[in-house]
């Protein structure tokens, strides 16, 4: 309830603040059988880590080496939960004494404080990005279970920093810079990162997250529709400020003749709907996209209060990522693949 | 976990099909205390009946009158479940051996088969718009509740087949046709609406749901955010391809500088977050976006196949409307209703 | 949240009050394609109704009729949820003020009072046992699964007023009076009853519920034990106050060499523990009991206070029964089918 | 729904294997503002330490440390998520190749490979009581809270290995050995183990739980009800095999005008109900009493047979202990604090 427990059957529960003594979380209900070691995890993890060769990446070193406490026994899960951590191994004893007392715009300082009346201020605490390591951990145990059934999740970067990609090679973007789906457009984003970190402002992006062979009827209908707990999944990632299915904000354009996918003995004709009927899935690719707002970490000067709610002046020189693009693209896949995980234990489809 | 029921603490289950004898729901969770009669829940239903004077609006004839069964004493909520029902009057005997058979484009009618292997195939069962009438009843309970703390929500359309609104006159959008928020495009969206009927097809538009009045500190951090818990409640209305919140959309092209809202000793500058920061309320206004496709039953004649798996074609006649807009908007404010007054209990705060 | 939903996979949600229009629920989560009428509940129903044939049961008569509203179609369920209500015909509209201020020893008067600030006094609203028959519903949905899969449920009475039953004819149970075990005990215990109803008095007894065919292996460890469940389902039923697994209270007065069962090629050579180890089920017959206490309306003058915290004397004329037993035995089996239907569908085990 | 989550407002979700590299678990949902530190949890989580002081107690030399991860901040709950871990420093690298391929006698080595079809089996894995370590830290936690408000929650032991306590010197009991309530008996307890641990055999006991200053208004109705949660909660612990509440099986057995308490001005009469009326806190002490089963593990030689189905015979020398009293009271206790903590918040009381 307190909201950091996701999923119905394939459940994370996370915890963990940016300069706590560590990260952790608990995967509950992931079927006996399935194999597992560190070495898997570890995999996806390292691609949402600190430096991932793009200029305005945060020089914040951290090994985010995940360990695995319980669950696995054998080099097997054993049906029981799955706890682990992952150490903070890089809290600099730097002075917060400057943003002690500020609200940082953009951030969620004073809605937490407005909350819970206290706050850990340091690097944001529960609120800093650095929880979605939890998040990649649940995902990829996800998709360990999802990959046994022909299930695979991948993302690119759409647009970045007001620029579209050209090309959709799809295949070829979680090996290039950026996860970007076209080779020419790399240089070109790599320009703006590093121009607008120079600039000392940050840029956004979208992202299409794109899950292969699910199988028709994953989902329920009224409220827990697969697009609407995708929604919800995504759009709990914090710098996602809108999700789209399939054709999205285009579908309330068109007219209904054009925008319904045509049925054909060889299947359907089109995937507007993004593969999903009536919050079910229809067997085609599943289509969402993401549009992840500028890290609001600014080195430009932003005016704001301070905790007696007196106007000061802020700028946050920091660590930060220019843009959460590409870091934010395991994040966002593992969320997709915890939805589904959790619809695949739920149809009664098991390990 | 089937997807029926909606909410943790202010909790909705629905039940019914669109040919059934009845549909229904129980709330519970309702705190003791309120004030609730059946003429205030009906207010709200009569703005998603059928024939709300615009040209498309279906000829299905129900008076969905709603009838309350427990909860209330004496014209007060007692804090047990309130349990109702809306009884299916017009559910016309008329021969449905046309499409019984047949995979309607752009319907549930295949995922539903896949899913379940049995449908009630009279009028899209359980996948009908009409289960939200059911939506409607708890969304009205929950704005009795709201509207004590001086928390309102309400919506207006902003785009319609394809053609915006030019003003923004939100407090008047309601009492307009298509909830539309200026004089001047009321003909302009009906002439498109008579024109896209005339031909036998539909369109969708855009619609926008405004919360005033939540006080800071609503929400969760992490999974439960109140822009995820919107987004599940919004995406998870039948129509509904994306959902946005504040900027939306163009939070992704702007750069962090600009997106970013200030903060001034008056309160904030501007509310490009759309009143959530970190998923917990700031105190501004509540701004989601939705986009809804057009209705997928249109009189042209479409390609698709039958449960046979072969090719057939289907002209839809029916008694559809030609736009799910304003129909849809009270079951949008239903499902803000629904979430707002939920993260309401959550935070500890009473009737 | 608000205690009105039980289960997880198979769920139940009811609502109603003694003296209100109508009881009723929503069972969510049940499997397609299984056959279902109102008959085969109503059978289960039947069993419930006041005067069962014993002395002194209530005189109140009520046709318990359930009507469907949902979730089946042309004979079979559709996976959607089964709507459904009881109305309430015998509502007498006898004068309510005698007790209206007064807290009535052993029920929930002065508690729902405290809790709420509110109550539905006649009759005890929600309170009132009359809500049981919406679990009996759900019971008999539950039944009709389990049925499916050789899974049955029965229940006999092994104690009342303080007068054991003998023999142990396990199967016959269900068709003697009072749910008795053995045929010689059946007039003592409507002497019993006859007796106490004429001193103005009531009396409780033991019910133990068996389950047969269960198979190995259903049940989570932990917090979700099998046995921990049931005892949640059991207590929760409002006149029982203590619930035992297999050897129960004994257990603990035996050495460990003799309280674990021991294991043969052939099976278990005991079922001490009722059919449950570790949480999980053994294969072997499940075995709970509750001890049901006596009904707390009594005709003799008792002392308590009113509203306003005065003393009071009261008598409950009412048309009561003297013993909660037979009446709450298809009640504890309805509780018990729940359970079981519930870890059915958690087990990955389908219709 | 994998049942490693406990409560819905204040929620433990823990993990761990006996002889994994730790146990540990998340506590979501406390509030923000608790003092909180390590020793005020490792206090409580020593009374559970083997070697209470009793002859039959284990030799597992367990330091039993815990170790906050995150949530706590200067001292002071921050309202996020409280991880934490116990590690497992006494993993003696024994062979278990005698018990790898036995089902033990009332152990759920049996019930476990049914399920998962693997299992852990050192020391009984998840199933061990090992696991109640991290019940105990969540309800240390649920402690804290609580007493600011006045409500304490403590153990004492009834009866032990068939011999009942004489006096009921509640208060004092905490502090003797095997939370007797009297001085006296404790010698004939220590005898009584001494003998049994000597034959290679173990004992059981009952122990009641108490919770003090309870306000009334506690619970929810119908399937939610206090007693039912609790009931829940303390059979879920693993030795458990009966709950009651108050007069328990007693009830049973009593008229209904001596059951019922009376009510006078100064409060009620009696507390046969065991302070829950209907589901909902009445005000008084709250009485709940568990029937502990003797520990499985015993030296004798037991009957029983291996994976291959071939029957065999089992001795189980290990390090366990004769009797789960008194190690088991304080996991009784935390069961208890978790429940009133979780109701305690549903009921919108803060901290």
């Amino acid at each position: 309830m307190s909201g950091n427990t996701f999923g119905r059957l394939f459940r994370l529960t996370t915890f963990g603040e940016s300069h706590g003594p560590a990260l952790g979380g608990v995967i509950d209900g992931c079927p006996a059988g399935l194999p597992l070691t560190e070495e898997m995890i570890q995999q996806g993890l390292d691609k949402r880590r600190p430096g991932q060769g793009t200029p305005g990446s945060t020089a914040r070193k951290e090994p985010d080496a995940v360990r695995l406490l319980s669950g696995v026994f054998e080099g097997v899960t054993t049906g029981t939960p799955i706890g682990f951590v992952i150490e903070n191994k890089d809290q600099r004893s730097r002075d917060y004494s400057d943003i002690k007392d500020i609200f940082r715009p953009g951030h969620a300082d004073f809605t937490y404080q407005a909350k819970y009346g206290v706050r850990d201020y340091r690097g944001g605490g529960r609120a800093s990005a650095r929880e979605t390591a939890a998040r990649v951990v649940g995902g990829e145990v996800a998709r360990q279970l999802l990959a046994r059934h022909g299930v695979l999740v991948s993302s690119y970067t759409k647009e970045l920093g007001d620029i579209p990609a050209q090309c959709m090679d799809i295949p070829g973007a979680p090996s290039r810079p950026f996860y970007a789906p076209d080779d020419y457009v790399v240089d070109i984003w790599e320009d703006r990162v590093r121009l607008v970190h120079a600039e000392g402002d940050s840029v956004g992006g979208i992202v299409c997250v794109n899950a292969f062979g699910v199988p028709a009827g994953l989902g329920e209908p009224v409220f827990d529709k697969l697009d609407a707990r995708l929604a919800y999944a995504l759009m709990g990632v914090g710098a996602v400020k809108a999700v789209e299915i399939g054709e999205g904000i285009q579908a309330a354009r068109n007219y209904g003749s054009k925008n319904n996918d045509a049925m054909t003995p060889e299947g359907f004709a089109s995937n507007r709907a993004g593969g999903i009927l009536g919050g079910i899935s229809s067997g085609q690719m599943i289509v969402a996209r993401c549009a992840v707002k500028p890290i609001p970490s600014v080195g430009k000067e932003q005016q704001t209060v301070n905790t007696s709610g007196e106007a000061v002046t802020v700028r946050i020189p920091g660590r930060h990522d220019v843009c959460a693009i590409p870091r934010i693209n395991p994040v966002l896949e593992a969320m997709t693949l915890l939805t589904l995980a959790d619809f695949w234990l739920l149809s009664g489809r098991g390990v």
